[in-house]
């Protein structure tokens, strides 16, 4: 049975996907989506070397039939009858901080593709393998994340573009939570409230001391926290931020 | 001055959006626009034949072309100086209430498209124009006003399409305030949180009684008061509801 | 039957309570609630040297005898059979910004028996009245207004004496709002985010222009245009800031 | 070091509290607080039982007293340099569904009193300790956790006394989060949104299926799983329900 459920990672990278991606892996098969190689090559390996399987698919989640081709591949890797224990949703649009007038009608537009355009394929892609996983029985309900920023519940000026696309995602999320919970299927939100430690962020708050920063493996134990929830207690959303971070 | 300052409505029709600029045209000159001439021919020469002004344009609110065509309309009747004292968002995206795994693609995004790009394209044109209209000294700071749901705050099962799109309209709007609050523009938000009276509604809540819907001039009334706020109290959002609506 | 609607305004003194009083007194004879006298005499002097109707009652709002002995007051002035058209509670606990750990016991219990005991007792005392109102017709309808703050919806740090009346406040509002809408009577919550214009508050702010503070007029305008709401349109909560207010 | 800390859970008895306890407990010697013996001494018997240590105090947490006997006996048996590792809010007011006009003034203040008076209590009674925890170098950060409802967001009809102390409640709960989080003390709040399955409720939900009630194991392995967030990643706030649950 076991065989049978994979863990699918859309928008992996140095970050919370990646760290989530190694986190699922010691249980489930992982199937990696970026749109560019370079970002799940070498996580595949890393997950591979360590004994555990992932796979490695090129997709760009805005697009339906990249998004259908990933699912063929999927089947064609771990067969027709294959279910999902759990689908994490780690792609966003473009953080483009910028004065309302300049923003350029593309990048607005881009933003929301990959956020909510996003969302929405990547969900009608997975749901019918999570509840495949359901009918598989499968040891903890079949879990479907997206992760979320500061900006899923707080829309500041100058960053519309990022936050309509974030606020949108979480209603997905919400809508998502309410019509699949009773089938069995567990949707959650996660609001990452802060700034999280990679490579990128070395030098960032630096003066707020070593742990001003998220941890992306802190996060990926918190998803897998949510994903061992039983049926009788489902969290939809969660807020992660550091002790020492302003809200 | 008064001659140089217009309302802008876009998304007229029997409801919201026709009492909104009736009310404003008491005051202001008012641009309708809608994709349909239908929606607003009527209601043009009904405010022209009270002594009003009004002149429609069809206009896809969704394409930046058909918006930039409606600027340059609006620039040739009123002068490339003219000034907007209101600019009302009124569409919106399709009402799918639907099983998610049943929606279309094309759907959901032409659902997203008027809402969130609608409202974007929207602000990006008339934003200027309030501008200008503060610079022209309006005797009531210049507003942008967006007209939301129950679904702006509430994202219920089946309902993903719409809400995605009023969530993300949501966030403009509060990134909005906050970025051209400070700069003279009033820029709020109505959750309308129950049926509104219109024709197509006749027959719905009868059983509630005679009150049981939104009155369309009601909302006009309240948008009304929202644009005469002075720039000591500015509103961000309010919500809209019958006495009777359960909530 | 006007000679029989009166509005009762909690808490008045030179900023937000007694605005609302003036602004109300246009219409409606007026109760003015303080417990030191010195914080009606002028306003009701002024009220009735205009020619409208005012009477200040000595009340401890958070003491139930009291708030009884009020209402025994209102009736021997007005009539046992008098209906209130609006009941406005102004009152607040102290705002006492303090570290936890030094808040004492008994100013944390004093500011919750004025923001939430209070809100309690003043909704108790009002409520019939406010149906009484109902039943008289009022033009608009009868109205039950809670002013509330930022602290209303936010909790920042050293500030939990203050925002627990405040939240406990709001669920107070909205439950009674759901109670008595369907009954006639309009319940709403204002939160004033941000400073208000008042002699004490004369210094505050002056950097950031002439702007920068909330007007009482403004705020009791507001009131008022809740108050006039229809049946079919009712508001439960408005928010309200300066432009250049930083939220 | 680790015999230096403890748990002190406010609230026990068949449901959550008693589950935490029993959670908690397997890491720490845990303090069990209730008015009434009765509710711990069964629960005492069976950690110590066990091979776990627990003792039962007999604490109104409402009464300041009362709640500083409380310490004192913790310190008699722990010592006067003791730490805690977690404390625990889980009482509360009564729940009392009844038209407002009705409600009596006891009956609300005495479940403010429980709510928002215990809350105040309990939490300057355990921050100390907590504080403690930290100097201590605590394995996970010491864990401040409240227990709210439903009620903790939404202030139904008739639901105005149980709702006013859990919102205030919560707003406790967040600015403590802000305040003593950079002290490294990790405050947290629960929405448990539904039915806990307990002695008393077990016909309640049949038509629902086996799994329509929160389990209060699974409750208690949340509140543990919050405890060991690390001092990056705090969550402030998770909501918990069945998935069946309609919201």
């Amino acid at each position: 049975m076991a065989s049978k459920l994979i863990a699918i990672v859309a928008g992996v990278g140095p970050g919370t996907g990646g760290s989530v991606a190694l986190k699922f892996a010691s249980k489930y098969p992982v199937v990696l989506l970026a749109r560019n190689p370079e970002n799940y090559q070498g996580l595949a390996k890393e997950i591979n070397d360590k004994g555990g399987k992932a796979i490695g698919i090129s997709t760009d989640i805005s697009d339906s039939n990249s998004v259908k081709n990933a699912v063929s591949q999927i089947k064609n890797e771990f067969g027709q009858d294959v279910g999902a224990a759990a689908a994490i949703f780690n792609a966003s649009g473009g953080f483009l901080r910028k004065s309302f007038l300049e923003v350029p009608e593309e990048a607005f537009r881009a933003s929301l593709d990959v956020s909510v355009n996003g969302g929405f394929l990547f969900s009608q892609a997975t749901l019918p393998l999570l509840l495949k996983g359901v009918e598989l029985k499968s040891e903890h309900p079949p879990s479907l994340i997206f992760t979320g920023a500061t900006a899923s519940v707080k829309s500041n000026a100058r960053m519309a573009t990022f936050a309509t696309g974030k606020w949108a995602l979480r209603a997905l999320s919400q809508s998502l939570a309410r019509e699949f919970g009773p089938q069995g299927v567990h949707v959650a939100h996660a609001i990452i409230d802060g700034v999280i430690d990679i490579p990128r962020t070395k030098d960032f708050l630096k003066e707020l001391g070593p742990n001003a920063k998220l941890s992306p493996e802190g996060i990926a134990n918190d998803y897998w926290w949510l994903h061992t929830q039983p049926v009788t207690n489902f969290t939809w959303e969660i807020d992660l931020r550091p002790a020492v971070e302003k809200w």
